[in-house]
């Protein structure tokens, strides 16, 4: 088992299978070295677990934990694209965070998929970040997460 | 006639003439063999046509022409960028809904300009995508669409 | 001194020092020749000084004022990427606005990050850019602005 593999099991974490292309978009598109994963949403066997918004429906530690689990799904995408997760640099992630009017703390939700990919990668995991509120997102999840990433030689 | 141009044709579609830069930014950049476009608005004949937000003012079907219209901007763009269609493949779709509180079908409004980039450029057409709903747009634009291409080797 | 330095110095400005790496995301990635900062917010001494909706709390002018100087402190972040601002392409600015319902001017504000990117930069200040407007930004913040540059050979 590699080393990411392994942390993700300490985490008592698994990869969920990587979610099929829905419609005419990808679940992700790889260009020569670099993966850019679709908007990923706070799925646990296909259903959105977090819906609502950041500031009414739901509380910064529960946006925390949706975050956590949209970088967990474009984890599995990385992996199906790039046959390991060994091999990986976290370059951008953008953060879209449901939120109710005065809610300002959507970096505080989306340390969640932050600590996430430090936690799996270590090094390899950190990366430039965007983070905004907006008005709503697909199916009513309070996260959508967005990463590109680049596959690099050698390993951690 | 080329292949895309053909089915532009077949759909009853045509190419807007690109519009010009506006201010200090510019309506794509290219770096390599990326393209980068600017996020399109709805328009015909310079004018926004689908105004307002969804779930309150405009129906699903109609933020579903209103995001093809974007792409159908953006494949404009990038023909004037890259000389033609024909060696185009998409990356990346960033999708703008602007939302009343409570809608949540940003996907399938985004739809509009996945399937029409399809439509038109095939398996080339295909890409990762992000949806999002946002509180308003510049011009009352119900959709924006924001589109990362790459000029690759070959045809269809 | 260089000539982007010269051109902040007769504007009155100054490169901020780039703030640290927050939590588990880092100001900005560099691979290869892109250099991707991250979401910038209208910072002076760390404080950010324009927070609030537009179309509510803040006129268009101060929001212009909030998005010169996210791409203010952006500039200082690619610097500090670079070692010099002389051989900076930006390639793509995405801009955040957080807007009151009915605030459609996203595009006036976010002019005074692309003025500036041009003021400072000359040519290769310009950009592919996306504006939207959003429900709420991290700290209260009007604007967040996000960049993507390249590191290009020679100089103006």
């Amino acid at each position: 088992m590699t080393i990411a593999l392994e942390r993700l099991q300490a985490l008592g974490l698994q990869l969920p299978s990587p979610t099929m292309a829905i419609a005419n978009y990808l679940p992700y598109q790889i260009v020569e070295h670099e993966i850019y994963v679709s908007g990923q949403l706070p799925l646990r066997d296909g259903q959105v677990v977090y819906q609502g918004l950041l500031g009414d429906e739901l509380t910064v530690a529960e946006g925390y934990q949706a975050a956590r689990l949209c970088a967990l799904s474009a984890l599995g995408q990385i992996a199906s694209a790039a046959g390991s997760l060994e091999n990986i640099q976290i370059i951008r992630v953008g953060g879209f965070v449901a939120s109710a009017a005065g809610f300002t703390e959507q970096s505080q939700v989306l340390n969640g998929a932050s600590d996430l990919l430090v936690a799996v990668l270590g090094e390899r995991g950190r990366h430039a970040r965007v983070a905004v509120g907006v008005a709503a997102l697909p199916r009513n999840a309070a996260v959508e997460v967005e990463i590109m990433a680049r596959i690099i030689a050698g390993t951690d």
